[in-house]
């Protein structure tokens, strides 16, 4: 039996009774994250240029393109979908996959599920088969395949797409083979292009691809289903011989759900993670012990070391460069409680009231948190007040809201989330919308919830791209 | 200046002037046969498939698809004429790249000549700056890119159709090589997939992902013009360190073009290359001293023995299988003239009179042709008859026809086309559109010429695949 056969066999037998509370919680969590950030990135302009392109999501369809007032085709929704999801980078992540998984997995189903008259439900179970199948085969390449160059999030998000689509078009184990071997020879993106309007666009094509894969498959395109261990295959083509473990992606398959072991973990606020657990900290000693911000007179930053080099920057001067600047983040958090969207605008830098603490602070590697020790993500801020107080806060750990991480509440998701949708949606919907994605696997098909999606173009005005 | 910027101000200069009458004939010439073969693939199940999956080609736009009623966007038509040119294995091929040079050329450029309004000698000069660009990478990253299992028509010809559709737009320099850049990230295509649908798929993605970024490129999206030499760009991440030499794809440009230099070839028989040189050798047999094939008793055929493993058949049941049967693609030379698509349908096989020459003819490797020579292409066929004459050709070495190779009648050019033309098209149309195609520069515009391209689907209906 091949892999992809045996890929296939292992992911045809997952059903709904095999999802834990967790696992159903996370994966609906984690689908309700993903439409806000594609909302949100919906507005970009890296969506917005594809949908300026003749023959992009023209098509006609059943199929929402998230955040705008057209319909089309499946496949054309993916890739504007998928490239809105990641446009902000601010969709989840998974420590096993080194990417993030939700964004090609929802971005090739959702409109699969329109069209197919799929139920909530249904949609919630594809999606943690293509979760298990990314991952699993990601433990069986990394990371060698991360630093090498791939861009995880579309060379194997693909594989994901392929097999969850697959699963919402109830695809036999045989086609779902044949639909694995069809990604695998569609699978692209290099790391070259981060950095760029390129590095969303690999994820929307990995979820277009994948689905067009399992679309393929049903209509009964060939391909070879060794295609994995083929000498000229995606182990040995991507990675090189030597530089893989097939076994890996099979342990333990069906004991414990890999969205609950692998590290899914949701982005709280849109900047550079490497700045969360200090954002974190100066949360926690702002509830712990209030003070207004315009009695402050010192800031000290103390990451671990790692979180540094690339987000030391005192005066950023863009929105992108803010996203990058561990004072400025952390300045928004002592201000306004949370950074925001609104506050990586360009306009946003030049704030007095900001310009004043960044001026106060100083930001280095923490002194006492051990280089190369197994926590990395620790982070200490001081704050020192007019009145000679000195306030402090040290978190040794740092975990994003996740199945293995913090817990979330509904009033940070919703936070996001509103904050996120409010970028393309009218006000008066996102609550509604919120809610009923809460209740995904009560929606026995997918039409009411997509109509929410739809946005008249250009509105909010403020925060169009185009 | 980057590696993508150098490849694109170099092609950027390549103009009109600098094409000489050779190259334009075979640049028209390649043109011409990969239109021909692109109507036969069209009635392939490969390209037939795409066009059952909801929202191919479905579009709306002005290019044509060829063989088909069907008009689409200019992206859509890239997918699905690209794989329609490689269903058959029958477009040429370069030895410098490893592949098929124009298959993801002509497929990208077509329908963005007609969006755009080009002339033939736009589209000509636009398919000679792809072919240019194609090839010199290719100088760079082989043999270990072929070796190591890439497709290289793929994985090279996205580089192609990229370079060729910026010309075609008229981009600069520094958008050709956002282009090139973009490319990068959607270039894939995996051997273990060869031998099924999946090969000339990658045909269709590669002509269309390099238009798609072309397109993207001109609307301003980003991309890193340092994606090939990036420590996690193309050359590193698909050949690994050591195993690329940059330097190779600019070395004598400008001297003489590529097109002129690196062994384009046609393909003048359906069926592997491999069997070509004894189709050969008995075609000259049959001029030189006439026999009737109801007097030959035996048939000896004596390929250099690298021809032989894999087309040695003795007794083919398939079409497929007789494609790789030296001994029926000698049978059917002897008889008919030329092996030609009919010979290679699934009936075929079992026609008495060449049953009878099957049972008549042994095939083993030549006894005098060195194994390792620097001439791995010869033939030798040895026809015994009833009256106890033996006839026997010889062919020392054996190249296709090309601008380095063998020259091509216009009788030969027509024998193919009109073979290949006559599964998608009326036969009165066949001959006005060949003489179109043989003074392309003459077309102002391109779509007197493409709507002689549309065929009613189904017609003729003997080989629909549909």
């Amino acid at each position: 039996m091949t892999l992809a056969l045996k890929i296939a066999e292992l992911a045809g037998r997952m059903g709904a009774g095999d999802l834990s509370p967790n696992a159903r919680y996370w994966g609906k969590t984690a689908i309700l994250d993903t439409i806000g950030v594609a909302l949100a990135g919906s507005r970009e302009k890296a969506p917005s240029l594809l949908l300026e392109l003749p023959g992009v999501a023209a098509a006609p369809g059943a199929a929402v393109v998230i955040g705008r007032a057209r319909r089309t085709s499946s496949l054309e929704a993916a890739l504007v979908n998928g490239t809105a999801a990641h446009a902000l980078d601010y969709d989840d992540v998974s420590g096993v996959m080194g990417g993030h998984p939700s964004a090609p997995l929802l971005a090739a189903l959702l409109g699969l599920a329109e069209e197919s008259g799929a139920s909530g439900a249904d949609l919630l179970l594809a999606y943690i088969v293509g979760f298990e199948v990314e991952t699993r085969i990601a433990r069986a390449v990394h990371w060698h395949h991360y630093d090498k160059g791939w861009h995880p999030t579309a060379t194997l998000g693909v594989f994901g797409a392929a097999a969850a689509s697959a699963r919402l078009l109830r695809l036999g184990c045989e086609e779902t083979a044949r639909a694995l071997a069809l990604a695998a020879s569609l699978s692209s993106g290099l790391k070259a292009n981060f950095g760029t309007m390129t590095k969303p666009l690999h994820v929307g094509q990995s979820a277009r691809n994948g689905l067009f894969a399992a679309l393929l498959a049903q209509k009964g395109f060939t391909a070879n289903p060794a295609c994995f261990e083929h000498k000229q295959g995606f182990l040995a083509v991507f990675n090189g011989p030597g530089n893989f473990d097939a076994e890996r992606i099979f342990a333990g398959w069906g004991k414990r759900l890999a969205i609950e072991e692998s590290g899914l973990g949701l982005k709280l606020y849109p900047c550079c993670g490497s700045t969360h657990s200090s954002i974190e900290a100066m949360l926690a000693l702002r509830r712990e012990e209030p003070f207004a911000p315009e009695s402050v007179t010192r800031i000290t930053i103390l990451p671990h070391r790692r979180r540094l080099p690339h987000t030391d920057n005192p005066a950023p001067k863009s929105g992108l460069e803010g996203k990058f600047s561990i004072q400025y983040c952390v300045a928004r958090a002592l201000c306004d409680g949370a950074p925001r969207l609104e506050h990586f605008e360009d306009g946003a830098m030049g704030e007095e009231r900001i310009g004043r603490l960044l001026a106060l602070t100083v930001a280095r590697p923490h002194p006492d948190m051990a280089a190369d020790g197994a926590e990395q993500w620790g982070a200490e801020v001081v704050v020192t007040l007019a009145d000679g107080r000195v306030l402090r806060k040290r978190l040794e750990r740092y975990r994003p809201p996740g199945p293995e991480g913090t817990s979330i509440t509904r009033d940070d998701l919703w936070a996001k989330f509103s904050d996120c949708a409010a970028r393309a949606l009218p006000k008066a919907r996102i609550a509604p919308l919120f809610e009923r994605l809460e209740t995904l696997e009560q929606e026995k098909s997918l039409q009411p919830l997509t109509a929410l999606l739809e946005s008249k173009e250009g509105v909010p005005a403020a925060h169009a791209a185009e």
